[in-house]
């Protein structure tokens, strides 16, 4: 149970107001290795929530699940140059594989036994492209073995300098689905359909309007041939990107000399796709919805959808409203929710609307023993409002609720979104909106690397995606917002986490 | 799919068969990296399967989900005395945090950073005890927070040099529950409620019979006060140590100080437990039931229960049994069952039969256009026997059918411990038994780990348990089967993985 504590404001110190969310949530807490968090019940509740909806949409994709070693051979990670090159300053390295007794006491008193240090050091996987391909090559023959749609659920580790709960540690657990294609049209298509799962996900699941594209060559994924991605807006108008699809063209598949027999008799490299979301999607889930009360759980995956408050002052009137709140918590439960019986009686009605409040509960039901008297009980909901409801209605009631307050908490954020995005912007203004309020800003872009570090130095802004057309403005800009040479895309820049 | 392989009768040689078994049903292969073993999608989906029965029961009990890092301080590891002398030999150390480029080429081309050397080791967690009982030591402050249930699942590394897929590899993946309780009495009630949920695991999901009881010191968990286990006696005649529950006392609270104020008003260290089972429930469940066609999977724990194969001759036949398969499928779904519907024309009905049954389907259903015209399906168990069914009648049939086969296999089993069991055993008929057909021999034990020690070696057998009272034998042995001395206890040996 939630110790209440205080939030600071969101107007005030958003940064603060985050942390605040989460500790007075206990969903995560700090832990004593460095860069790494602990995911604590409330916050590991949402992410196995989060993992059976995408499981259940993998799996109805054709996925299989499987799991790979957490090591890897240093020298499988040197086997794809970009790889290697983006992912070699971040990396756990294990190099030993003994302890000894020091003589000495207290902390000192084990050292690394150094007769124990491995001929080869392994990696701890940062992403697991070099371990899997390199299965692969074994396991696949012939154009009949393909597609090969593989996905693991792992913990990987990058060790990072600046870390913060649950959008960048040093370990975090993630997915990683991992596919060989026969060719670059069939890999093409799957980077495309989990594009489009993990946009579903985002929508319909966590509530959260993301926007779809390819990102540019200076934020693609090592290795990649495209990178795709979903990019959220926080409520600070920070972009966050919540999810990624790669395209990773034959870079792997000939750097672990994966081939296949083609139909034809002839022997080719397979295409390969990878792509993942994190535990950086609770992340998102807060700074999305939450407010200065705390968290504000979308219904589809909050641990807890429905607290029951019975109110009462006599003995008697406890044990009355006490039976109804059993009866409509096992009424409930039937009807698949999630849902909590509040009896505590050292705490007042109203510390416990505040508690749930903070735990970001969707729906509370309070049952007073006047509300029964009348046939009905006080449905509140975490987003504002509150109406009695008949109690022979309260589960059709409840089920209406937590579907208008998900499609609310959407509508909501995208409204939040459109509002906080500019479309064909000029570079004075957009230098203005990166040093001001922030937000997506959406202008035409050359194409160039140069222009884009150049932006990234001067305002912190990086292209979030080349949108998809369905998000592109209806004028498509003709010249570069930064530059003034002619535009070869419409981006989507924002300072992002 | 699998391709078929030949599998060594287990006559010949067991662990080739085990082996044989694996590679036929796809259910593991072998990493580049040593000692870890890739969990292929037909073996990491019978995890699935496990993991979400496993699950559901923590949950019914009580207990949730959390997430510690994977990584440990050394000086932790050294804070509990036994602790850390039960593990320090096999541990993974991270040591380093950065790759650089030499400039050479090939596999060399990079090494570890020395300039990024930690002021501090990590070890990579061979089990988690240190890490959550430091972060106990913030979260509990009064009784009013005991008892704390928690379980973690994950990963977890033990530097094995004689690896064998499932049963024993230096990455595996298990479920760690952690627990804090006010006394002994909650901590001991703790041990044995887990104790209770791993024995009906095993034998009703698993139809894997265990006897349960408590381990003697020399084969209790480092730094544990008592360790439970359950065990099994697989088709070699060897035991198998499925999982153990281990009551901490105070060892952990007083190394990392969890201290709980009592309700009155004085301060406590807490009482905790820990309890796991891993992926090597797997290695378990083959060897338990699977015979020289392959693997035999439990059916509530077979990734695919039902296999159905039509049988035609011409394009005419084919649709019409195609549409029956597919009905059928799709009826047997609806009941919550998992099934296949196998259409491949480039494979006779026999080596589809060949592979489905290597897979360990319990169930298969073959569909001819003769059987159609009569109304009926034959049913064929992979534990034997063919009968025909009502086609109206097969979704009852085939669930009856599932649960006959998971009775037979539970039965089997027990009938076949039971028959390698030997009671009241003596030294000459012990050493005997452990030289020929092993099995578990029951007989007295003085209490001394120089008996033990003497035991294991010269006959390689080591105590599985000291029996729990329903496991024990009518006549309770008076002396020590091994050196006479009066029996302090019935002990159960057995040689073991």
């Amino acid at each position: 149970m939630a110790q209440a504590q205080k939030i600071t404001p969101r107007a005030k110190d958003f940064s603060e107001w985050y942390g605040d969310v989460i500790a007075n949530a206990q969903l995560a807490d700090y832990s004593p290795v460095r860069g790494c968090m602990v995911i604590r019940p409330h916050g590991y509740h949402i992410w196995e929530l989060m993992q059976r909806a995408l499981d259940d949409m993998f799996k109805a994709t054709g996925h299989r699940n499987a799991y790979f070693p957490l090591f890897i051979p240093m020298s499988f990670l040197a086997k794809e140059a970009e790889h290697v090159e983006g992912f070699a300053k971040e990396v756990a390295i294990v190099t030993h594989t003994r302890l000894r007794a020091t003589g000495k006491s207290g902390a000192d008193a084990i050292a690394v036994d150094p007769t124990s240090a491995l001929e080869e050091p392994l990696v701890v996987r940062p992403t697991s492209e070099t371990i899997i391909y390199a299965m692969f090559a074994k396991w696949i023959q012939s154009y009949r073995d393909l597609p090969l749609l593989l996905n693991q659920w792992a913990n990987v580790v990058r060790w990072e300098l600046r870390t913060r709960l649950f959008l960048r540690t040093t370990e975090f657990l993630w997915q990683e689905g991992h596919t060989a294609h026969v060719d670059e049209a069939d890999a093409e298509r799957e980077a495309r359909t989990i594009l489009g799962v993990y946009r579903r996900f985002a929508e319909d699941w966590m509530a959260m309007p993301v926007l779809t594209g390819v990102k540019t060559e200076s934020e693609r994924f090592a290795g990649a041939l495209r990178t795709y991605a979903i990019e959220a807006l926080m409520q600070d108008n920070k972009g966050l990107q919540a999810g990624t699809s790669h395209n990773l063209g034959q870079n792997f598949a000939k750097a672990f000399n994966v081939q296949y027999q083609t139909a034809a008799g002839g022997l080719e490299h397979v295409w390969n796709t990878s792509w993942g979301v994190s535990t950086r999607l609770i992340g998102g889930l807060i700074m999305t919805h939450s407010d200065d009360n705390g968290l504000v759980a979308p219904p589809r995956l909050a641990p807890v959808q429905v607290a029951i408050v019975p109110i009462w002052k006599s003995e008697d009137e406890k044990s009355q409203v006490s039976g109804v709140g059993s009866q409509v918590k096992s009424d409930l439960e039937k009807a698949g929710l999630r849902v909590e019986l509040d009896l505590r009686d050292t705490m007042k009605p109203g510390a416990k609307y505040f508690e749930w409040e903070g735990l970001g509960v969707p729906v509370r039901l309070e049952i007073g023993p006047r509300d029964l008297a009348s046939g009905q009980v006080v449905l509140a909901r975490r987003t504002g409002g509150k109406t009695p409801v008949p109690l022979a209605d309260v589960v059709a009631s409840v089920t209406v609720a937590l579907e208008e307050i998900r499609a609310g908490l959407l509508k909501a954020a995208r409204d939040r979104r459109e509002q906080n995005s500019v479309r064909g912007i000029d570079k004075a203004r957009f230098i203005d909106l990166m040093k001001g309020a922030g937000g997506f800003a959406y202008g035409g872009f050359c194409g160039s690397g140069t222009c884009e570090a150049e932006i990234k130095e001067q305002t912190g802004a990086t292209i979030r995606v080349l949108p998809d057309p369905e998000f592109r403005s209806k004028e498509t800009p003709k010249t570069c917002m930064w530059c003034g040479k002619p535009s070869v895309a419409e981006a989507v820049w924002a300072q992002a986490y």
